[in-house]
């Protein structure tokens, strides 16, 4: 008898293989098979006794997984991928256009009730973890405000962006929160603050050979929407700098709600994360909902859900009578 | 039409005052009335409208009150009260004694589920919050240790114990977590850490006129199980000190997960706390959760339910539409 959860990938990059690393550490799961639209064969797997399927053979296996895994992209991938797959299989995905969720929501949600599927949108850390503890503060400290700031991480949209200039060869971008933002939201100041007091900018850039670095800096210093309004620090490496102190993906921040109760009581609430990989920790919260996903189905809960419908103990591999022996 | 949650609270001491206080700052409860055991026309009440009715007529409010609030304390109200007010009335209570909370809530779920009556039990912030946290950090990361530092606090069983010793006319001791313990986990370190290892104390001790402070400073430091395993500092001041700077009660403090993803990638997961007002902020967890405790009921959730069995979206007044559209 296998009573463990059997889960399959869709889409095999680094969330992909990050899903596959976080089954590993895992008890009560398995990994049935990788599905990707590339020629299975041509698939540099980092554990080569993994399955891979190629993506429109899925429905051969609507039998043999419990809750498909789905790792594409949020612009294209996912907004064809969720629909189709939660009408065969129970999802979870990361689906992270924050102004595109409440119609991602429907349609994913419509499908997957129709199927009488369970499909867990909008999961990881930001959409995810730091959305409930935005949910849960902001309903026990009603008289407060909530701030969430990102960093110190790598983004992968400013990297690009600055990768653009020319005489740039290489260069990467993280987000860094502004320490005395955060002084004086933990101050309990309640500050108005846009994103751009919130955070500054760093730059490690290498630059062509006989490239105008000076130019390089102020062309990122004064690109509009990306950099302008921010304080932007620019520093120019060497390709093995870049290659030896730049190669992870680190991210995190923090959901911060300062609020008031009684006479004037001051009363701070606050998660954080500090990750030296993103997509790795970003599918382990996947993993970690896959649990949800199946328990929810088998409760007949049926439909699109999210962070904000799936109660903690669902996420655990232990039992309720240890969670309340040992955890509460 | 009436809309409103409809809260009655049992129990007038700090937590049940700190109740009235974060009902007033909620749009959808109302205070319908306190329950307390003590004559009702000799409370002296912080607002002179609120109705104050004998414990013991509890009963001819069932159709009255939507959510019972159980404030009581947990040694011996709480055993006794909330299976006998969760056969009457959705409840939500803080029990706090961990030892003792698997066979309350096996008492609880019995009177609760033959009533069709739903008891949120254990609910605050820890058990509450924290351990929402220490369960959902341990699912996401399965390769891990869970950390709990509590403090900067003010302890009542420490004072409680210094203010017992002769020559000593007042004083309040604190729980301070320990910086170099914090860093030493926040490091991904994985130190291996006792209770006394995570905190050190600090009193401040008004003396007796002419009481030996030596003595005194002494006997804090070398009583056992209270002090003497820990780093303790001894502060004398005067009675009006005590009064201007330790009156309030504040506490908090820190859960905190550090794993590793894949490759060794250190993971940090951390959720803190910082109080002025312990009770108040106790209550307010305690009126959000009554929210869940109605709408579960309402699904016919009936039993003894805790922290991990509610999902985040049904401690929220606001609905699924605004939560996905603002929060996710």
């Amino acid at each position: 008898m296998n009573s463990k959860f059997r889960i399959g990938i869709v889409g095999y990059g680094n969330l992909g293989k990050g899903a596959i690393k976080a089954i590993k550490q895992t008890e009560d799961m398995e990994l049935v098979a990788i599905f990707s639209r590339r020629d299975p064969e041509a698939l540099n797997l980092i554990d080569p006794s993994t399955k891979v399927v190629h993506i429109s053979n899925a429905i051969d296996y609507v039998d043999k997984i419990d809750v498909m895994l789905l790792c594409g992209g949020s612009a294209t991938d996912l907004p064809e991928q969720t629909p189709h797959f939660a009408s065969m299989f129970n999802t979870v995905d990361s689906f992270d256009t924050h102004a595109k969720i409440p119609a991602f929501y429907e349609t994913v949600n419509e499908a997957a009730t129709k199927h009488r599927k369970t499909a867990i949108i909008s999961v990881g850390w930001d959409p995810g973890l730091f959305s409930i503890n935005r949910v849960m503060a902001d309903a026990i400290l009603p008289n407060g405000t909530n701030y969430t700031f990102w960093g110190k991480g790598l983004s992968q949209g400013h990297s690009d962006a600055v990768r653009r200039i020319q005489g740039v060869k290489n260069g990467v971008q993280y987000t860094i929160p502004s320490d005395n933002a955060i002084e004086r939201v933990r101050n309990g100041e309640n500050p108005e603050l846009s994103t751009a007091d919130k955070h500054t900018r760093v730059c490690y850039v290498v630059a062509e050979e006989g490239a105008d670095k000076a130019a390089i800096e102020q062309e990122i210093k004064t690109m509009p929407n990306y950099f302008a309004d921010y304080d932007t620090d620019v520093h120019f490496i060497s390709e093995e700098e870049l290659a030896r102190d730049h190669s992870k993906s680190p991210h995190g921040g923090f959901v911060i709600r300062s609020g008031n109760t009684g006479e004037n009581n001051k009363q701070l609430y606050e998660f954080s994360l500090n990750l030296d990989s993103n997509p790795e920790f970003t599918a382990s919260v996947l993993v970690a909902y896959a649990r949800a996903a199946y328990r929810l189905n088998k409760e007949k809960q049926y439909g699109a859900k999210t962070v904000f419908d799936v109660a903690p103990g669902y996420i655990s591999p232990r039992s309720p009578e240890v969670l309340r022996r040992d955890y509460l």
